[in-house]
């Protein structure tokens, strides 16, 4: 299905425009019509640009092209669950349009190995097969995904070089190397009927990267050139102005930071696909004459997985099992370590309450949290912190040390791409509805002209032709939820009631009737979870059941036979008497029994 | 009881030993032994210094100063719950020790207005009684919040001026001047018979206040002079280099987004309390000719009682009332709203999802959230911004506009006032542990010796004498959950029952038995919440049932006929079942009714 190309052989894709902005048209100064016309003929028939995820939203990204009965897929990434859905595992996305034109779907180009990327791919598995290409390191992280689900061993995974394109129908899809903060990280060029797509994905400029690899600007330089139609591009951090620091200044922190430890053990958290920051963390070690330990399954994985792959150089002698952490004075040892974001099951928040089985945080300590909070998470991670200080434990996490930096393009660097790459039209990607519209703005400074910017939500089929872009429809989208092994069967009846029920428990009112009589034969019954501690709230719970009495005796004598109608009055009447009492509203549960 | 005296009457103090330090020590190299000689005699029985709230949290701060028969109470605040305490209402600390102690009580005395140094002293008065003294504004907060709760008109609220000196039996308190993020807020020198001890509660150093009173860093300087044996200071941020910036900054930013909003309608959400802030609003929006309404119920209150005491300027004919505002063009408006928390009830989320009475978010209104999120709230305010945005509006909330400046003193300015106060001894306060660490070590680089310098827990019994300190004992400490009318009836196992419920809901399984023959005579039924939706898990239930109904033929046929054996065999056999088939575990709760 799939022909691999050169980059040189770019042949096939019509010419695109030239790139048009207020900025432009304002120093040439050249009538609107005269482009026109210099324009070749474009297709009739648009491409289409779906997002099932990513926009107004964290995570779970992944983009629909579609160009008449060719689908290429780009990423297939979850999100987190937040205390909206409470209980849940994994968000993964609605996957019903690509159910419904399965038949379409070429392939699924990967940008890189990160979560929010490649999290939803074994749910997107089970419903549709689809043969998958992505770098080594993305493809060897999607790998060890597949391994936890079952039935996906015969996926097609295939390996492409940064420079390599390869062909879907109608479209063509060139890889292009970006920096981020896990390695092997691409953007795309898809080469369409309509004209040239460069979609980013997470990307950073960052001119000393660890492994030297510069982000491919002169390619987007090149492209830019030749005319690009639109760009899909990270608006994570377009609400910060400058430019993002260089892995490298987090290894400069490090050196600093292994003179100051002295003769203390040093513990650093961070996210495990960060394997620049953990070769940094490594080197340094080996600079000191430390021996390096690994906590946490995420790390140990990414670990083995980088350093088989060739992403991670360690020297012999320097790994050690963190069993074998006894052996050695802590002066000569660093642990790397999962949890920076303050996690409770992770390592970094067992050793923080004691409940490491290696790892007993002692006075002095130095702990460095290599990573910033994701939003939402900053409670957690001060907990810990307050936890290891408790300890006696030194400990790092505050911006000044400079010991984490983002991988998103800040302000600057989304310029910069921005002025080679010169796309006609602008779509931000990857971001809630402020980085959206943060990202639109920057854009429309850079001379994009506004109409030529569209801010979309999820499930919006963008079409676009050579001259123009539009909003014409909206396919099927959303969330869902993955809660143990059930996929999408939580929603908001069930979301519902588990936020009721967190709030102020739940009253159970049991009573057995006599279904002939209507006598009540045995009950009512109170039973209470997570309202009041029942030991000492007996006089309440008797309270109710004598209200509950009330009402059934009350049902009896006029007759009231209807089991909803009981039902209706026993809720109603203790939940009146509970918030009165309590000015509490647990939810009210009657059973009715009948013999 | 209490005597008022000016502040020119500072007799009956022990002369305090002079400060000493480390830095100083070095220069002026004089021998330990020869400054002993020159202290005078110090009393033998020692001041206590209990923090009943505020120290390894943030909120709910309360100090108890005791010397023999007499104690002083200073703040009694609040603090909000947490994901660890859902449903909870709020948070106030626990008064064993003041009940006990309630004889010894000889008033109460707050720095300043704000929830957590005011919010639980309707709780505390419903317990024991005790004269409440502070400045003007404060008070009458204070009996805002009294009005609210029932039999506490009685209790004593005494207005007192900065540069006031009160007697509390053997402890005698002077007012002195602070500048916060709201009017009237006073730090306090406790004259003791060991020494004075500074207690600054929550303070910031701003010279160019919107009141124009200057912190009285005169009055903390002649009281260093003369000998300050222990200062207990805000450590809300002591990890923030720097200065915190003046008010006054904000008012400038004010004028350049007034500018900027043209001819549309203006919305600023800040924290009610923050009077200084609302007046520079009113002030911009009268030179721009705007009319101002105001939304949110806290923020009609605490307008009202600020305008009545004279703390806001408001010229006639300014103050519209929200009902009015479809009478003005958009030019014309500013709106003062809540809910710059992003809090789910407050009037300016209302808006950003078209559920406020008078307010409809149209393209082009200018929003200004005036004010940071506090931390955990992070999300709920992206989420309003999200909204917002998504109706058209322009929406101001990033730290680069300098809409909103802290009220708590960073580093220098912490450091400014402990070079003037020159304690002995350093008894950092109002923070998380980490935030106390940092203040800790920020005094120790001034100076205060290590072995000077406490961090203590809540409920420690801090001894100070002329020459030493040490914690010598624990009280009873903690947090009291109020949930409605509920004090201290939430504990752990309510907590810990409705986070299981939240998480995967609850089943329950209801079965009527008769208690001769231990015959199922009805049921069992199945009765789920929160768990699955009911209605596509038919077949699932239906097992769940059929697992029911085989334990009760188990343990019929077995002769188990105690009713907490069998419970055990239902909650055993079901969670398992649904574990197996689901990989959730709700709560399974067996209900037998016997007959």
């Amino acid at each position: 299905m799939v022909k691999e190309k050169t980059q040189n052989n770019k042949a096939k894709q019509t010419k695109p425009k030239k790139y048009s902005s207020k900025a432009k048209a304002k120093t040439t100064a050249k009538p609107q019509t005269q482009k026109k016309k210099s324009a070749p003929k474009a297709p009739k028939i648009p491409l289409k640009i779906i997002s099932l995820g990513g926009l107004g939203e964290i995570g779970k990204n992944i983009t629909v092209y579609e160009y008449k009965e060719d689908i290429l897929l780009v990423d297939c990434g979850m999100a987190f669950p937040d205390e909206e859905t409470p209980g849940v595992d994994i968000v993964i996305p609605d996957f019903t349009y690509l159910i419904q034109n399965q038949d379409k779907i070429r392939g699924l180009v990967v940008t890189h190995g990160h979560e929010d990327h490649i999290g939803a791919i074994p749910y997107l598995l089970k419903n549709i097969s689809v043969p998958i290409y992505a770098t080594q390191l993305t493809i060897g992280l999607i790998e060890g995904k597949l391994k936890e689900h079952k039935g996906l061993a015969n996926t097609k995974l295939n390996v492409v070089n940064p420079g390599q394109t390869l062909q879907f129908g109608a479209l063509s899809v060139e890889f292009i190397h970006v920096n981020h903060s896990i390695p092997d990280a691409v953007a795309f060029a898809i080469k369409t009927p309509v004209g040239v797509v460069v979609h980013t994905g997470d990307f950073k400029i960052d001119t000393t990267p660890i492994d030297g690899q510069v982000i491919d600007l002169a390619r987007f330089g090149e492209l830019g050139k030749k005319g690009v139609l639109a760009m899909l591009a990270d608006s994570t951090n377009a609400e910060r102005p400058g430019y993002t620091m260089s892995e490298k200044v987090v290894g400069e922190s490090f050196q600093n930071l292994f003179k100051k430890a002295g003769k203390n053990r040093i513990i650093i958290a961070t996210f495990s696909s960060n394997i620049h920051r953990i070769q940094q963390i490594i080197d340094e070690a080996v600079n000191c004459g430390r021996k390096v330990a690994v906590s946490g399954r995420s790390m140990l994985n990414v670990v083995s997985v980088a350093a088989k792959l060739g992403y991670l150089k360690v020297p012999d002698n320097v790994l050690i099992d963190i069993e074998a952490i006894k052996n050695y004075a802590s002066e000569q040892l660093v642990i790397i370590t999962t949890g920076s974001q303050g996690e409770p099951l992770s390592a970094l928040h067992r050793m923080a309450y004691s409940d490491h089985r290696n790892v007993e945080i002692v006075p002095n300590d130095m702990i460095i949290i290599s990573a910033t909070p994701i939003p939402g998470n900053e409670k957690l991670v001060s907990k810990v912190v307050n936890e290891l200080m408790k300890r006696g434990a030194n400990v790092v996490y505050e911006k000044m040390y400079d010991v984490h930096v983002s991988g998103h393009a800040c302000q600057e660097e989304i310029k910069l791409l921005l002025s080679l790459v010169k796309p006609k039209f602008y779509i931000p990607v990857h971001g809630e509805q402020k980085h959206l519209y943060k990202h639109a703005m920057l854009a429309q400074t850079m001379g994009v002209p506004s109409e030529n910017t569209v801010i979309a939500n999820i499930g919006d089929v963008i079409e676009l032709t050579s001259k123009t872009i539009k909003v014409t429809d909206t396919v099927p989208s959303g969330r869902v939820l993955v809660d143990g092994l059930g996929i999408g069967d939580v929603g908001g009846v069930v979301l519902r009631d588990r936020k009721l029920l967190s709030d102020d428990g739940i009253i159970i009112v049991t009573v057995t009737i006599d279904e002939v009589t209507g006598e009540v034969v045995s009950g009512p019954e109170i039973v209470s979870r997570g309202f009041v501690y029942v030991k000492e709230s007996e006089q309440l719970i008797r309270d109710v059941k004598t209200v509950a009495e009330d009402i059934l005796e009350y049902c009896y004598v006029h007759r009231i036979y209807d089991i909803n109608s009981i039902k209706l009055k026993l809720r109603d009447g203790v939940s009146k008497y509970l918030y009165t009492q309590t000015h509490r509203s647990p939810m009210v549960m009657p059973i009715i029994m009948e013999i």
